[in-house]
């Protein structure tokens, strides 16, 4: 074969990157199976759009202005630039507009897909992450609003949260559409950057998010970001208004009204819930999670967020004149998953095998026998597949956490009776093969 | 909002890739549960490696060295290159050179994910495929290499097929070994090509092949492949030791001892059999599906390979000094589904919700309390989601694809007795509330 070159490969992940393991990607699959049982219940239809869209099809709606060069992972094709999703809301709006004549309408659907952001990666900041989305298309009625919020309660509730562990809060872009008119707002690019600054509210506080408001600010890195340079007396506007308790919008009030009669109140209006994104048109929402979750370091969090999502009646209309106004959810499945598992009453079993240990390898027909059995009755096992002698086989037995061990020598196949031996408590059996997979049952 | 400018973004997809809808997507999802069934019988731990690794860590043993710059996406970090992966055997070697102290071994993993190819589009010819891959790092054993092809045999009749309609077609690079020693070739470089022609044997036949061995071919499009550049001689000996029924390596023996004792003989040993990588050093395996496939035009078709594999016993070792020999299959899922939704005698249930009309909003608590206790129940149902009158309510439940509708006007309401419509059937049914449920089932 060829011959590498002498320097090695590096081993190492690019920042914001991760390998995921066994335990993390079981809870995520029971939180997917979680998800598939509501979405059929709800009725709403699977589709799956590929990682990659022409960059013009998705590249205006891009979440960070700020870096809009970074934002996302971009390819030069053969003619036209490619980027990666960042979002599985701007594919929706393409396979919408694609299929427009075909599609039912309303059309409700649901997808499971990675997105990519081209970000500065930093601690706890990824570059990808795994998404769930639901989406109403071609709808105004706020009943599709208020069933987005009340399914993704359930899907919590279905993963084993409680409804003090959880809250969802809502607000509409109306109230700062209003704000905006109040203080006489017109510019488009100064709007989008003051929205951006109001929805850090959370990280900022009120300081930080007036310098955002005012010329600009300086973070702890020393890095700057520009503000919206309102004048003063508009950025003291918005704090009073997004402060003090307001009349409900119109949209608001409906969407309330809706929740009674679902009998659902685990919500919250929240003036100063704004999401990051420019499309929204009316109701936004946001999944909150309150119970305590710790970080890498072992320190208590505010967790926060793990998804939200509005209305965005516009957005398919730019691909031409639909009109298909649309209101959908996108949570973040990692970040759910990291939450979840540090809940000490979420527990998934992980199934590791019972190890056959080989003796001889002219046995083998026997170990093979063995095993065939075992797992044709949905017991998991295997032959040792290294080449080691009995101690490693036993150093490997322990290291994947394998339940039990048959020792299965020539003595053992000559009179039919493996010996079992149970690697939590040490003790060894010898049993009749017929009786074997009960015996296992009992200790896996 | 910002107001978007006037040119439309596109609504087409790039070459390569396409949207997946429900159908195909829940025959997927019925495989991969079928998948995770036998890796755990089978004891394989479940990984999950991200999209990007640096191209340095993978990109030195890229699939297509026929186009190097072009066989991968890759971009510019602020450093250093990154790639999206091509393969899952890349990052697995990666994820043991990483992890080497840590990791159980032998290191049975098992992979599902998507691997990307930057390859000139062309019909049917896909950038971005799904993929399954288990693998055995650290073991010489023939036993992992028998166990792979017995595993894939499983999964493919857990998945419905029968025994005539697949086979694993075995062989060994030993034989291209010997060969190569045979008619003196040395330079790696001209084995790899000689390799990736002999690969082709499927498509081009003997007469394409023999041209690659020597100066190159030009192929319908123009484009021309440069060929290996061996002499008539060598050729010729190619030819004959391949066409040929020759005796067994000694690796192909003992894995065929191995499968008699497992009662397997779903195999056949086929020389001709390469696999277009470099990176194996002995046994190597393809599952091939033999039952009639057609194309997009509807044209019977030889569909050939649905995935395949083989020993690697040098590719860790690239990343430094590690013993580590291993063995890998890898399944293209999308191929797998695509073929196994040909096959009649599979079926996935699609479930549509019913679908309750809304005769007046002021009901809507009616239908709400309605959908509630059916959804409680398990029954997929939905309040109809858009803003229509009753003619495009149940024009939006026909397109769906609904079993049935529930008219529950102000009479129904009274009379505590919705009508169910039967849409398959066009009948209907006044019913008692509590009856619905198994009046509903009956029909879905």
């Amino acid at each position: 074969m060829i011959k590498q070159k002498n320097k090695k490969p590096l081993k190492e992940l690019p920042l914001g990157f991760v390998d995921r393991t066994e335990k993390e990607l079981l809870v995520r699959d029971f939180i997917i199976s979680k998800i598939k049982e509501v979405m059929i219940r709800y009725g709403f239809q699977y589709l799956e759009t590929p990682s990659f869209e022409y960059s013009e099809s998705i590249g205006k709606f891009l979440p960070d202005k700020e870096r809009p060069d970074a934002g996302v992972f971009s390819f030069k094709d053969d003619k036209q630039w490619l980027s990666l999703r960042y979002d599985l809301t701007a594919p929706l709006a393409r396979y919408v507009a694609k299929n427009f004549l075909e599609i039912p309408k309303p059309f409700k659907r649901y997808q499971l897909g990675t997105v990519w952001r081209n970000e500065k990666p930093g601690p706890g900041r990824f570059r990808e992450f795994l998404q769930f989305d639901a989406d109403f298309v071609g709808t105004r009625s706020l009943q599709a609003d208020a069933e987005l919020c009340i399914m993704i309660s359930e899907i919590l509730e279905n993963c084993g949260l409680s409804k003090s562990e959880y809250v969802i809060k809502i607000s509409s872009r109306k109230i700062t559409e209003e704000l905006f008119k109040k203080i006489n707002l017109n510019d488009s690019e100064q709007k989008l950057t003051t929205l951006r600054a109001l929805d850090k509210i959370d990280r900022l506080g009120w300081d930080g998010i007036k310098q955002l408001l005012g010329s600009g600010r300086k973070d702890k890195s020393g890095d700057f970001t520009k503000g919206a340079n309102l004048n003063l007396k508009s950025i003291e506007t918005i704090e009073n208004e997004l402060r003090k308790e307001k009349p409900l919008t119109e949209d608001l009030k409906y969407l309330l009204k809706i929740f009674k009669d679902y009998n659902f109140n685990n919500y919250e209006t929240d003036p100063s819930i704004i999401r990051g994104l420019e499309y929204y048109t009316g109701i936004i929402f946001e999944v909150n999670l309150k119970f305590d979750v710790k970080n890498s370091k072992g320190q208590v969090i505010q967790f926060g967020s793990v998804g939200g999502g509005g209305r965005y009646d516009n957005l398919i209309n730019n691909f031409g004149n639909y009109d298909t106004p649309a209101t959908g959810i996108s949570i973040g499945l990692d970040r759910l998953v990291y939450a979840l598992m540090q809940k000490k009453e979420f527990k998934i079993k992980q199934t590791k095998p019972v190890v056959i240990c080989i003796f001889d390898k002219s046995s083998m027909k026997d170990y093979i026998n063995l095993q065939k059995m075992l797992r044709k009755n949905g017991i998991s096992v295997e032959i040792y597949p290294g080449d080691g002698k009995l101690k490693k086989q036993m150093e490997y037995a322990n290291k994947i956490n394998s339940p039990a061990v048959i020792l299965f020598g020539d003595n053992e196949i000559k009179s039919g009776k493996p010996t079992l031996r149970n690697l939590r408590t040490g003790k060894e059996t010898k049993i009749e093969i017929k009786k074997l997979i009960d015996e296992i049952k009992k200790i896996i």
